[in-house]
């Protein structure tokens, strides 16, 4: 019998497919086609139907569907440990926004390239990012291979990216246009808060969404002095404005969700309104504890983010979801709760809803072959009796030697295939001289 | 100027020191001499002033004091993923005690090889162990060149280790004597905790450790169901009945401390008992969040640790540093908590404190030479504004790329000098195998 022939084929000790029996292989093999898919299953059968003309052992590894961090802000990695241990507003309107707008396409870029590294190696395939100049945000993730939904930030004020609204809303068209045949790059219309726009900018970009039949990212009850802001100006709760604005729908990520009530959460499930839980950000910030155990109970679709890297301070998905895991469970005071499967799912398949990306999130025939794979042979990786667990509780993103994306290699074992990394270093430390200055000039 | 002679000179761009002013130095060198720090200062000025027999150029490194793990059970590494999302009395009940009743001394050496393995991988140079039969735990620190405090666990019923309280005392003092003269290895009396233990056990082991004039190591105040039933069977807290029974003092380090009230913190400061916060342990099993913000206040020493892997499920240090930062913030709904700073002293100076060796936790002249190296070309620790944020907040273990305890080297890039790894691994997967079937004919 003929074998067909595939692009590459993976072989690892372990696949945790994450597909909707979480079926996991022993001794498994995937091949992959064109990017995507082709099979997937124990190597003796995969190996007996398909002809690879790259093969991958990864051997003692447990791969695993690429992480899907679900709310970044990816070039934030330049501000990395700028300002620590501060509250939220403060943060961001003394130390963040100053420097912020004074940021350039290329600073935008060179941050993003860094961030898309950083993903790679820790594992994370796909992210849903939000920012200012967010067109070199897009060409970064481009370059390096990522797979990403990207949006220009928008602010009832000017930006160094757009004037007005008006133009706000040309830089979105026209990123859509640059990427609308891009498979890995999607474009998304992004307003940034409740406390940093009007009813009419979230209007405008709520119709924005719907006549590009893209999605919308919004952060969203983050703190309680957002929802007592919101109830100050505009007389409701953060959740129920926007209901009010009919920005409440399946095509709506909205970030944080901490702030919430009963009333709130059957009413973020109802409209299919996806929720993307960030809890390191909102622990650093002291934002409080986002009801996850009652949203998923209520059936809201759940992903899981790191938020920028100046609220975490790292990019590392894998540490995330334990934070996740490990939050939950002292916060209802009942360890049972976020268990090691739940969570996995929302930094996979919850992550590929938030993005609105079907096709991502589990290894299954057909979808995107974005893949990440674990060293089982790391001393914090052995024994291994359940993959889920190990995911969750014990790994991190160094463990990670192999990241893929759309099948191509986007990181192994220390090496970044489509980046010029020691270039990339260099340029980022003399970035890091000038935000330094930018900083300390802002009386820090 | 003839140079003076040393056995290894150690240059990196930035050596965080932390002693008293918590110095750091860019391109900073170290001399180290039979085993100690004879200088640390600029590498122009150590490079003039010493000959090293061997130059270790780590380059874009961050050095640190090796950290210090203040509370674990290195041999549960063995039971790693086998049993989570449970409570904590029917986890330890119900699935760990049976299966330690059952093991051997071969099996805590090599799961406690394995900890050490997965230690210095991830920066952490002395550990605070306490297990049965934890001869062999002291064996695998010493034949893999790790520095700990040990102690053979003690119940008030039999283990695999002792028959009766007479026997476990005999226990200790076998082990007091086989490492007196170890530099490396230290002994203590470790009465497991208030809820299986009797005041007689107690008040004997409190003896005994003043007898050898040696540390006392207990868990206390874990949850408030020990606190429930410590009030019912003894008719005090649990804070209150150690004290009644002498057992507070510098000599003594408690493990937890979540369940305390505001005079127990005051008797904890007063009395100089020592503390272990263990926070992903006390996440995962949902213990509580234990007061660090008050007991800093009130001039408790602090260390932190992993406790065991069943728990964790890691042994990372960097990652438990993060967690502590965060959860407190978060706990507090004050983000200024528990600094990067004071966490990061935690884990080296306070470490240092819970285990009553001064010499390690800082590197400075006369100190242990227990030292590691985090890579900073890792792209999420790019760039690096601030070390103690990077140490606490954006570092895993992952990123460490060198660990070397009394001088020497432990773990480096990738390859464990005194342990035959390949074997380890091969011996852990098949000893895997055994406690998966214990556990499963233990009716789970
Ligand atoms: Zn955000
Ligand atoms: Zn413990």
């Amino acid at each position: 019998m003929s074998r067909r022939a595939c692009d590459t084929l993976i072989r690892a000790d372990r696949i945790v497919t994450q597909n909707d029996e979480r079926t996991i292989i022993e001794d498994g093999g995937i091949a992959i086609a064109a990017g995507r898919i082709a099979a997937v299953g124990p190597w003796m059968e995969i190996d007996a139907a398909w002809q690879g003309e790259t093969v991958m052992n990864l051997g003692r590894s447990m791969v695993l569907p690429g992480l899907v961090n679900a709310h970044t802000h990816a070039s934030m990695t330049l501000m990395r440990g700028l300002a620590d241990d501060l509250p939220l507003m403060e943060w961001i309107t003394q130390h963040i926004f100053p420097v912020e707008q004074k940021l350039t396409p290329e600073l935008v870029r060179l941050g993003a390239t860094l961030a898309c590294c950083e993903m790679a190696r820790t594992g994370t395939t796909a992210f849903y990012d939000m920012y200012l100049m967010e067109q070199a945000v897009a060409e970064a993730a481009d370059a390096t291979g990522m797979r990403a939904v990207v949006g220009e930030v928008i602010f009832s004020f000017p930006t160094p990216a757009y004037a007005n609204l008006d133009a706000a809303c040309d830089v979105v068209r026209a990123m859509h246009d640059t990427y609308r045949n891009n498979d890995r790059i999607r474009t998304a219309v992004m307003p940034h808060a409740v406390y940093t726009t009007t009813p009419e900018l979230l209007t405008r970009t709520a119709k924005l969404a719907e006549e590009l039949d893209i999605p919308l990212h919004i952060h969203l009850a983050e703190t309680t002095t957002e929802t007592a802001q919101c109830m100050e100006k505009f007389g409701k709760r953060p959740v129920a404005y926007l209901d009010s604005l009919g920005l409440l729908s399946p095509r709506t990520l909205a970030a944080h969700c901490v702030d919430l009530t009963d009333d709130e959460i059957r009413r973020l499930a109802e409209t299919g309104t996806r929720v993307a839980h960030n809890p390191e950000s909102n622990m650093k910030l002291a934002s409080g504890i986002a009801r996850v155990r009652d949203m998923a109970d209520a059936g809201v679709v759940l992903g899981l983010g790191t938020d920028g890297a100046c609220s975490n301070n790292n990019l590392d998905m894998f540490a995330e979801m334990s934070t996740c895991a490990l939050l939950q469970k002292v916060a209802t005071m009942d360890p049972t709760v976020a268990p090691a499967q739940q969570v996995l799912d929302m930094a996979t398949r919850g992550g590929a809803a938030c993005l609105n990306w079907p096709g991502i999130g589990s290894i299954e025939p057909g979808n995107l072959a974005d893949i990440t794979a674990l060293d089982l042979d790391q001393p914090g990786l052995m024994p291994m009796y359940n993959p889920a667990s190990h995911a969750v509780y014990a790994a991190s993103g160094g463990d990670v030697r192999m990241t893929m994306v759309g099948g191509e290699v986007v990181y192994r074992d220390g090496a970044f295939p489509k980046v010029d990394y020691p270039a990339l270093l260099a340029e980022v430390r003399s970035a890091a001289a000038w935000v330094r200055k930018q900083f300390e000039g802002n009386g820090k």
